[in-house]
């Protein structure tokens, strides 16, 4: 629909019976008609110049010489892109100063640019036209960034007609080629207690990148979690936790997802085995999360049963449960 | 000759039995062998990077980690390009300052670079190697000439892989693309006296250009030219006008070439008739001339008999000799 308005908005700008050139090549000369000798009356003429996208077109006058009129109502020069009038031009290079281009240079929003050339039914005197030049000029995206997000998360690399981006050692491009994640799917945890944290805490953790960290203990134990006050997750005020959340299993129960500044604080699980997901999108630049656990349940068993002692009828045995070793033996139980 | 002594200073660069790559993409990356692994021991390899005419080449490295050495005489990255060493390249980028690249961005003076990359028999300790990017870089002609010439003798048009010129009003472009000549080949004078000059006299005159004077008077004139003290064309120390000169043709005789800032002084041609040539060439930037001339001879005719009178018996007419009309004429002379 707005492309369709576009046209009919660039259409309601090309007079009726017109000529219209279509400029494709990625520089050019635009003249008046018969120039250098004067331009005829009553002529339309337009040109639309479109260069492939990652180029901007600059275009400049070197001669011109039309019709003086007040407010450029006879003869005129206009230059217009994506539907916005960039400027009129008329009158004589040498006694107008106001409305003759002289050094201006145009460059395009985007990568097309049309220019309306009028003249009207009488030229009391002899007016030469104009001769005007375009080439394209390479967007350096990676300075010139009209959005708020960066072109690329880390490294902008510019080249001729586009970019690409590039990630900091350790990291790896995502498939958005623009944003830099972590690889952190195999994270296992096996100590009764520790500490875990999204990537860099407390500097912003990497985007587009689903983690998933595993504790795991012996049966018997039961783990408690235990999240940071500071807590970080990019969230949406309606929605719950669209873009980046953390998520827990624990045995057949879910928590969350988490997101937003509100730490969840304590979860005390009734499992040995907890799986942590953290996925994150492609923006935001919040600071992530960290976590402490502990494990009860197998805790007291290791205090009080940390040795069992298996006694037989004739011997006895000790093994350590912790690391399921035997320990040591007696050939025959002295009998009291 | 001078291509062959390049391309023999080049392939001494390369050690021998290292791997070469040739490449003619626009833009790209260049990295150390298996980075972001370690890149393995004794390893040569060579990249060719060749663009099209109108580009440079700008390279610059995003990771760096290399063995250091003193002048990076075990493992090291050079940038070299026509046969030059623009930079050498080893060390670590959190402990060697002095000798890793850094920020800094190679640009290549023209549109080659050859990077070379070498690791000896040792590594101690197991290094990263290097990422680099590369990209074209448009050469703006209309700003970036190293000759003294100009690109262009009036305008300048620069576009992403090239440039052109144009002229100014009134003038036209030579086939050599770059000066701006005149049209003067036909410059009649048919005044008794005159005065004529080189184009823009007294400032420098056209390039690139032909011009062609005739004088031409009635038979019985005699044409006389007297150059003007301020006489200024191109001249060379030991040839005789090479590149600009002025000859006259006046009959069977031949004035000329002349040239440098002699004037020619007084020329008393015996002829009614002269052509006058004046070259110029594609470079230089000289006044020119100016001379006038005058016609003895039938100037004295035009003096005594500028009305002749024709009496008949019976009747007078007058004619005016300048301009061949009849003036008046007496119906019947009056008989004293």
């Amino acid at each position: 629909m707005r492309v369709l308005l576009l046209l009919l908005g660039l259409l309601s700008m090309v007079p009726a019976g017109a000529q219209m050139f279509s400029l494709s090549d990625m520089y050019g000369t635009i003249n008046s008609p018969n120039f250098p000798e004067p331009y005829p009356k009553e002529t339309k003429v337009s040109w639309n110049i479109s260069v492939p996208d990652g180029f901007q077109i600059r275009l400049y006058f070197q001669h011109f010489d039309l019709e003086p009129s007040y407010l450029c109502e006879y003869d005129y020069v206009k230059v217009v892109a994506d539907g916005e009038q960039l400027a009129v031009f008329c009158g004589r290079e040498d006694s107008d100063t106001e409305r003759v281009p002289g050094e201006q240079v145009i460059i395009s929003p985007r990568s097309s640019l049309n220019l309306f050339f009028r003249s009207d039914f009488s030229n009391e005197e002899r007016f030469l036209g104009f001769e005007s030049h375009y080439s394209t000029v390479d967007v350096d995206e990676c300075r010139d960034t009209k959005d708020e997000d960066l072109a690329c998360d880390h490294f902008c690399h510019n080249y001729i007609g586009g970019y690409y981006c590039s990630c900091r050692y350790g990291y790896l491009l995502h498939s958005d080629n623009r944003t830099c994640g972590v690889e952190c799917r195999d994270f296992v945890f096996t100590e009764r207690s520790g500490v875990l944290s999204s990537s860099n805490f407390p500097n912003p953790y990497p985007k587009s990148s689903d983690c998933h960290f595993r504790i795991e203990l012996e049966d018997g134990f039961l783990l408690t979690l235990e999240f940071e006050d500071t807590f970080d997750i990019e969230d949406h005020p309606d929605v719950s936790c669209p873009y980046d959340f953390v998520k827990i299993q624990a045995g057949p129960k879910e928590y969350g997802p988490f997101c937003g500044n509100q730490s969840p604080g304590r979860i005390q699980t009734a499992s040995n085995k907890v799986h942590i997901f953290f996925h994150s999108d492609n923006s935001g630049e919040n600071i992530g999360w960290r976590l402490s656990y502990t494990s009860s349940g197998g805790e007291y068993m290791r205090k009080c049963f940390r040795q069992v002692i298996i006694v037989s009828p004739y011997a006895w045995s000790v093994y350590d449960l912790q690391h399921g070793s035997h320990l040591s033996t007696s050939n025959v139980i002295t009998q009291q």
